[in-house]
């Protein structure tokens, strides 16, 4: 086994990023491809004849991912050997267009914005699939009455659509952060005066670049103006957070005991034949906790020093990378876990009496006053009789059905509806 | 001394926040004040009659918050005894508005909301000093040049007004995404479907609400969908770190041996006569070092299981207290520190020949080649004589000056200038 | 107002440790009072006269905690107006003995690690309250049979004596782990060389200094050593971790439809008269929330450069104090939840049986294999009946009763509470 | 490409891990071989004849890693197709003895501290090397006296020996930490009660599991109390911070400005011939900025719900595999940072005379008194001259000299270097 191969990752311990279209999107091979498209669009750029061009591209496909990263593992960096290895591949003329006039991180960081901006698009689509199917959920379970909780305790009632209603406006306000950050391009040289890429024509040719690659054109070179990275790991960070809502519910709906909701199809268990686990809800759960942590690294390194620092912009790239993966995965998931949800009203209905009348002692208080609805639940408990009897026996039990104490959750849920 | 005075915090313990007017803007006496603000808005909006919104904004106003403090305890909620503490102070029939349809969450979420806001006007206030003052060093110090830094060591010549420039530009970017937020009310009742809030009317109700406050009405209320929360959180720590920015730079840009840059007034040793401290610099470092640990703690509440968690809501009122409080310390300083810096182009000048010339390799490497560069450092390493020297001697003296190798860094100020 | 008391914080945000003996064992009041015994501390060990040291003391003992927070804010630091109301006080010519030879940090940490043993004391004693508790519950229901539960569903029975035990264990780690933290006294002068200390004799000096105070008398000056915040504050942080696994089963186990545990007393809530909330769990489960965090940047700041950072050793005061405070809060909250929880064993008997006997299927596979127990599950279904029925009616009606199906569970409480 | 290769990581993005023994031992590869460890274990410890165990052994050891990666992704865990494939290539009888009785936790669990034994032992050896090296250093400079900084300025004399005395406190600090962490077993089946291993033999079995495999017997099976995971997290997070000290001196030490060390060989840079980056250093402290934050989520994972929990275990496998990559990538860097570590003590002398004198002004108070110093320093400003010559021209010459005032600077070096 090579020394490459000891120590790589190849997704044994699964997360949920593994075997998502966010994990390819991310992996070593769609870096390599990111970073060859960068040294072409260099060379593009700076206007070197149509064959260095050409030779640049074509040698770059050619090379192989294990071998790059055991040859980048010398200079902490990867674009000094994928220069190195261009240059010797394309030989003398192209060779002088390779990585001409820019530094190391104008390539690592314009790959990095390409492997962002393809992952986005794919967690993008999911998120779009996870609304569609949240939509009709909530549609379909508008009225569908169910127990309210706070504090683990029934409080009073809600809608099962209010909830997916809820749901769905937290997607889509992960999508509409996720779409609105810039990914720009990076280009500035050695030390961000883009001295060595032609003088008056440099700003031409950082705008080329930037065209060239599909990326937005900064009003600076960002080396320590990080600000690009800061947001795409807020709006990464936040999705998974915003998903992880929809996890830690049906989480908690499918609990044996609540089991208003199951997964569609749950995962197996090595011990216990009959469990079917909540598997997409627990993965998506799991990138909840993570996520927010790789975000501290990033914003801990925009205080980044100099015009390149020794260390903030090195700790970035495995958090960055790992939340593409996470949002990616996460994503995916709950997509999935959206689409094949099975809802049990009858079950929340069974629920919704588990307190004897209780989970409406709020329309009680609003309408007799706190005082009557405690001497009702006093009298109940002398009684050992639940509530609602007493209530019933009292004359208001016109009060106690729980659909007629929902408040406005259907016209809530209409309204949210109309978003898109 | 009183139990409540013995655990206070009165800023004994220095830092960023300490002495601001975001410190003020954020404490318990401007917190009970918001809570009061809501609780009448709360009235208002559902057409109390006017002498009892008067007579709740009243007994507010004179409530001690030491002593609502200490009454808070017991419930694990400053709400529900500011309610009892109001109905008791108005007195029938007020009483009966007071707080009337809403859950606790309603008064405290919209009351951090409106110290949000508050606390919001002064940062940005600040940033626009800091922009101003840091626009006027980029024009100023437009060419003048100083080594640009890249892993601790010389690499290639920048200028002062590039690097002000792109300070500048973080704190537009802080302050832009700031200012984007939106702070919206909150109402939704016990577990968000407004039941106790009057029915058909409740939505006009949480619609007034949200006027009556100058904050934005939700589409949903936003108990467990903690957008708002989340968003705020992740401007005011950007902000942290974009400011931290500066602050580092200027920490290393002021050390005794590259002194290019002091603080204003340092702040005084109690050790040693001699030493002025970048005080400023290194509490916004410090402010730094801290917010994105906060944000973490706010976005893994997002996840917020039910309708209201039990623990999630409760972790997130410090962080985000203490978010407004550092990134307004953060702002008020970074705009003193720059309003006062104090530049020292002569010591970039001599600080920019410390390398004997070699600052200016790139660019001999780009007009001769790596290979003739790495000949004449060889022969200057040989000769025991600066590079710049042997340079000279070759003929090549005019590619020496350090103003003659700074790229686009004048035209990029004036681009970075354009921006308003 | 005065402006101290503008932005002052009474705890009117109710968290886990407002309104506990922690609260005020780390508060301002406290703060102040180890500053000053630090420096009594330091005029005593340095051989200072009688009157001197009592004056200093005396002095101390008369400042305000107000009034020095305000004349705190200029410095950036509480130690330099500290050292200058303290030398105005004694007046000459004992105030030569005034902070002498020390520099802030000296007078700042030690104050910190004198905080933090008296804060350590009160948790232990909690934690020892609390395993006091779990250990009685832990016997009592040594053979309590209930749902073990994996991801969220019914697994295989499990003991309620063993996961007290289990909570136990780690009330006992944490102690254990803080218990064994060395809280040492700080003094090297301005920087860490003791060269203001009298020569030969600074050693000595520091020593006594130590020993006066009680603390631990370091190998070396830690200004920028930072062993002892990290270890205190992987222990603190672990206190709040290890006590909310307790809170976050409690709330599990309390919700409304599983209703195995309640606390003792809940709390009210504003708008529905029937709820008992699990309040200590909730403050608890909210600690172990924001705990981490907390730590996260003490660890950054162990990376602090020179013999004094510009921001890491600024950024570790209140992520400090405040996770002695959270975890103060955590150990007294929990320690209450653990005397006063309710176990129903009836409840957890009824639940046992919400499979309809799956949850000893592996028994079945076990005893049977898993294609046997696959047809007697496949038979159930088919039959729409309970999985024991069919198993009884196949004849394995022994295998059935979850109390036989407990493993070691037994064994494994008592081991467990042989630990003291 | 097989979907596979896609989206792995072969260490293209270098980090402090690529390319160490590290990077090896956490490899999937790596992991692999301990799974299969933990099955061949447990089927001895319970017995099984020896064929049974050696086939178990003989397949494992052919399993192919991507094989198993592409299987694991289906189940969320790499133990079910691992038994599978186990039972599936071993064949009947043996079969049955494959996994017996155990659940997926207990195998991944196990597998991950035996790679976290394996890595401790390469990280061990490191922190050894490093502190030999550096104390070879202190004790070399003992007396090498350099300028003191606090906040970025110069304030009194150390020396180096001192200075590399605390790096070394800080490895051995972090070498005990380390060392003194309990590696358990992990052994409890379903839900922890070993009701699948055998009834009254069960804890006998546990106890030879644990004994086969080299590591400790818990007292009880720790699904859910994660003590374990959380003490090597914080072992490994501080052995990161720790070496974080080391570097981020080297980097401000080794600024072009400063120059007072270097790094044995410097990393090349693309695009300047003559640079020689720090970059060990800046390798180690990237990886101190990262560790803090997965920590963070290991503590946030303690409290885990039930026996086993929906996303909080899962949450833990990255980032302690990522822990386990960066402390042993930072110490193999550290080591070679220690052992070529270049001193330049010329450089400490010329950068001692930078404040003309006043680096030794505490000498001065200390001596004179603070007015008498004040006026020295206002007559040098007078005269625009340094403080030496004034202080000199005043008869104080024999107070300049800064290694007169390192005071106990030998002595604690001689202190610290007695540990061992």
């Amino acid at each position: 086994m090579s020394s490459t191969e000891a120590g790589g990752l190849f997704g044994l311990l699964t997360s949920a990023a593994t075997d998502t279209a966010a994990e390819s999107a991310t992996g070593d091979a769609a870096l390599l491809r990111a970073l060859v498209a960068a040294e072409t669009a260099l060379a593009r750029a700076q206007g070197a004849p149509r064959e260095a061009v050409e030779a640049i591209a074509a040698a770059g496909a050619r090379l192989d991912v294990r071998e790059m990263a055991l040859r980048a593992r010398a200079g902490g960096n990867p674009v000094i050997p994928l220069a190195e290895a261009l240059r010797g591949a394309v030989g003398a003329p192209s060779a002088r267009y390779v990585h001409r006039g820019a530094t190391s991180q104008d390539i690592l960081d314009t790959a990095l914005m390409l492997v962002a901006a393809r992952t986005r698009r794919l967690i993008l689509a999911d998120l779009e699939r996870t609304a569609t199917a949240l939509a009709r959920l909530a549609a379909e379970h508008r009225d569908t009455v169910m127990p309210g909780r706070t504090l683990t305790q029934h409080a009073v009632p809600t809608t099962f659509g209010l909830k997916a209603a809820g749901w769905r406006s937290l997607v889509l306000d992960a999508r509409d952060r996720l779409a609105a950050v810039r990914l720009p391009a990076q280009l500035g040289g050695a030390a961000g005066t883009l001295a060595a890429l032609g003088g008056a024509a440099a700003l031409a040719h950082a705008a080329a670049y930037a065209r060239e690659l599909g990326l937005t054109e900064p009003v600076l070179p960002w080396h320590t103006l990080r600000t690009p990275v800061a947001d795409l790991g807020c709006a990464l960070a936040f999705a998974c957070s915003a998903l992880g809502k929809t996890a830690v519910d049906v989480l908690t709906l499918s609990r044996t005991e609540v089991a208003e909701v199951a997964e569609g199809s749950g995962g197996a268990s090595s011990a216990m034949p009959h469990k079917a686990n909540p598997v997409h809800a627990t993965l998506v759960a799991a990138a909840a906790r993570q996520a927010p942590a790789h975000l501290s690294v990033l914003l801990c390194a925009v205080p980044a020093e100099d015009e390149r620092p020794a260390g903030a912009w090195h700790a970035e790239w495995t958090p960055l990378r790992e939340l593409l993966r996470l949002a990616g995965g996460s994503a995916e998931h709950t997509a999935q876990l959206a689409s094949g949800l099975r809802i049990f009203p009858d079950r929340m209905a069974r629920n919704l009496s588990l307190t004897g009348g209780l989970i409406v002692s709020e329309r009680f208080a609003t309408e007799l006053g706190k005082q009557e609805v405690g001497k009702l639940i006093d009298r109940a408990a002398a009684a050992d009789a639940p509530f609602a009897e007493v209530a019933e026996a009292a004359g208001f039990g016109d009060l106690l059905p729980p659909e007629r104490w929902s408040g406005a959750a259907g016209a809530l849920v209409d309204r949210a509806l109309e978003r898109t």
